[in-house]
């Protein structure tokens, strides 16, 4: 179907918007919204806010049962092709089909092959008008990380590096603290919010001795929306080529999940030092003799739409060499460090000037007195 | 004076809106502006344009003449305090007081510390009110340049970058050619063209062959205020400190005029193979066996009140590392050229996080899709 009414357009709008609302509480579901109307009537809406908790079709006809309200031929509208198993909660198809609806709209279909389409079928045989694809980039994109998972069982990875107008993101001493404002600091702490897991190295844990956590009052506005008890706090991944690590470092402090990611095993000794929140994953080598990156994303594709990559230039640079990264969100401040400093990314030297391979700039603003850029990196297979 | 009328306000804004339209054309006289009132209204205005034509106060006079109207009892304003000599045209305070004129508004004071005051005093011995000091700071602005060699025998120093956004400006193997848009180097013109002098070095010249002459067709909109002729093509100053150039390049074909800066005098030989436009200037070198950039900045301050830097890392560097530099331009691209590329500013090692000393940015705009930094650079001594 390609015609859609503005009718149509309006309500699937909104469903994104409501869709939009799951994006810090979700994962690792996707964010999925619906609208149900009759006539030119909204008569519920509904998103998905917690895994394990109703699912947006669910909530709008949950709210219409509690007001004694029939869907009776309605127009429902959802962002993602609903459900057709059992999982947590029953197959929104079938809630669909027993509350009779007429017709249901759907912007994109469920990309895990074994899914995709069985919810649309069940709504088909069950005698329901189904119409798909309407706003569908704008539903993938809300969904990126999950897509992206579903259909490679990788998580979307994003690098993210602060950097001065030259490009440097410390002086050559090391001294890095504060090279953006407060609005740029607070809005990565947004972004991590967002991650399933943050992904950093060894050398940045001893160096700066970060948490690595989404501090609540440090997110602004998202506060009003947010509750400090729903706020995930990702996974904090360090990767430890050789185990290094000792407790003593201050994102141990934090009482959430850390992986640690080594090729060497870490000493008995060590674990028993270790607090109960960390665990760990061993992987081989790659032929630099550095950890095998396509292994670790692997492992947190399992359970991780999206990750936060904030680590030094030579991680970061390796992970795009690789061709792991699909954005580089890049804060920049106004300032300059001067060609001793460090650069913000360990790349090979190029010898076209065609600046980083498929990249794309899809958006820059200021975030206070820095300027967010965001560079979007076309897969390469 | 300190509480100016809302009319001496509006008159004095026109009078620097005036001198502005002098910008390109002026040098190396300063920008001057002049409006003449009788009560409310006004009687005439007036801007200087060429060196050796007519000062703003000339202009006004002139006009007002020319359509037989008295300037009996008139205020004129002015940006810049009237001349009290004579040179290529009659003092502008005699063509004031014989104009009968009762009050001249003045913004800043002629810094020359052989002329400051003397037009002033030469207009209230004729029993005229003059009342200085309305804009001051814009009208200084508006002649930074001149103000600064009039008071210290130096031009203004801008440094002009183009880079990436992680602060490169050219590959490894001295790729460096269009980092920028069309818009940005159209920009770069503009400067070029509001400059008395370009500096670049030895190595740029040799590596990129570039021409560094302004090019009437590239200066936009600025061809409908400006005619080719009016266009004044900046010396290009070239520093060559062992004389290792040779006529081949593009700088000579362009018919514009050149000053070769070297420590090793050129040979005979190559001295009658240059072309006629090509003059010659020796200095001493600094203890880093460099030309002395001082000496050549006191040089060029006889004539210049303005030098645009297009160079490499190390000859910017050093500007700014001595201290010689007012203002740093920054054309940045939204590219990533990766760390093997070439640093933008060769500066020390900076031991505290605190960006280049003194530094201060007073401008960022988009140019296009480049980002443009404008960055002022206090005086340390």
């Amino acid at each position: 179907m390609s015609n859609w009414s503005k009718f149509d357009s309006q309500m699937m709008t909104l469903a994104l918007q409501l869709a939009e609302r799951g994006r810090y509480t979700t994962r690792p579901n996707p964010c999925v919204g619906c609208v149900i109307t009759l006539g030119k009537t909204i008569l519920s809406q509904g998103y998905h806010r917690v895994a394990g908790q109703g699912h947006a079709e669910a909530n709008a006809l949950k709210d219409l049962a509690e007001r004694g309200i029939s869907a009776k031929g309605a127009t429902a509208y959802v962002t993602l092709e609903p459900c057709s198993h059992y999982g947590r909660t029953p197959p929104c198809a079938e809630g669909l089909i027993n509350a009779n609806v007429s017709r249901v709209v759907v912007a994109v279909l469920d990309p895990n092959p074994q899914v995709a389409g069985r919810g649309i079928n069940m709504l088909r045989h069950a005698g329901i008008e189904v119409d798909v694809g309407l706003y569908e980039q704008q539903a993938y994109k809300i969904n990126r990380g999950f897509m992206k998972r579903m259909k490679q069982g990788l998580p979307w990875v994003t690098l993210k590096v602060a950097a001065s107008l030259d490009g440097k993101t410390a002086l050559a001493n090391g001294v890095s603290k504060w090279i953006t404002t407060p609005q740029a600091r607070q809005d990565v702490q947004r972004l991590r919010a967002q991650s399933c897991a943050l992904i950093t190295g060894v050398n940045t844990v001893e160096m700066d001795d970060p948490s690595l956590n989404v501090r609540y009052s440090q997110l602004g506005s998202l506060q009003q929306a947010l509750t400090e008890k729903e706020v995930h706090q990702p996974l904090r991944v360090v990767l430890d080529t050789h185990a290094k690590l000792t407790p003593n470092f201050q994102i141990f402090a934090v009482q959430s999940p850390i992986l640690l990611v080594s090729h060497t095993p870490y000493s008995d000794v060590i674990k028993a030092q270790m607090p109960a929140h960390v665990s760990y994953f061993t992987t081989d080598l790659n032929d630099s003799g550095r950890i095998n990156l396509n292994a670790v994303l692997i492992h947190l594709g399992q359970q991780c739409n999206s990750v936060l990559v904030e680590a030094g230039a030579t991680l970061c640079g390796s992970v795009l060499e690789q061709g792991l990264a699909d954005e580089l969100i890049l804060y920049q401040a106004p300032k300059i460090l001067g060609s001793e400093a460090r650069n913000m990314l360990k790349l090979p030297d190029y010898s076209i000037m065609d600046s980083l391979p498929n990249s794309q700039l899809v958006d820059e603003r200021k975030v206070g007195k820095d300027t967010r850029y965001t560079i979007h990196i076309a897969a390469t297979q």
